[in-house]
């Protein structure tokens, strides 16, 4: 299935930092980074399962917030972007 | 239609801050803020263009990135929330 994840780290803190850091690794295992917080993914129920356990233990559940959205299918069909398509180099340092 | 807005604003230049929080408002204006640079939408196709075209307005379309995703109906019966599901009150300043 076609998923989209969004997240906001807290990063009031230098913990923050770093859970946003890690939040987003987790997911680019997963998945393809459309936008600083976002992530296009095609995953099945397995798959899931293991992110979400990777996303929680990363995770301040208390603070943080990360949304998944079961999308329509394919991605592209139900899809407009204004201005730039980016397509992030997963290779790429990250920087948030 | 439901509709999922998120939005990359190249805040490198002071105008970029600018526009990141004009886009904001704008996004505001049609929809319920769900993370930082994510907004949730219940539109029909006439208000989507009128989005369209005040987005388009706000943004440089050479530098910004804003995503629209047309939902899986309703939202909450395909949406996961992992930590704090927040809902963002719309009359708050933006602090972004």
């Amino acid at each position: 299935m076609e998923l989209l994840v969004t997240y906001d780290v807290s990063t009031v803190t230098t913990d923050g930092e770093n859970r946003l850091r890690k939040v987003a690794k987790v997911c680019e295992g997963f998945g393809q980074r459309v936008q600083k917080s976002v992530f296009e993914c095609v995953l099945n129920e397995a798959d899931l399962e293991v992110m979400r356990v990777k996303l929680r233990r990363e995770m301040d559940l208390g603070a943080d917030s990360l949304r998944i959205y079961r999308l329509r299918e394919p991605i592209r069909r139900y899809l407009e972007v204004l201005g730039v398509d980016r397509q992030f180099d997963i290779r790429e340092p990250l920087v948030l």
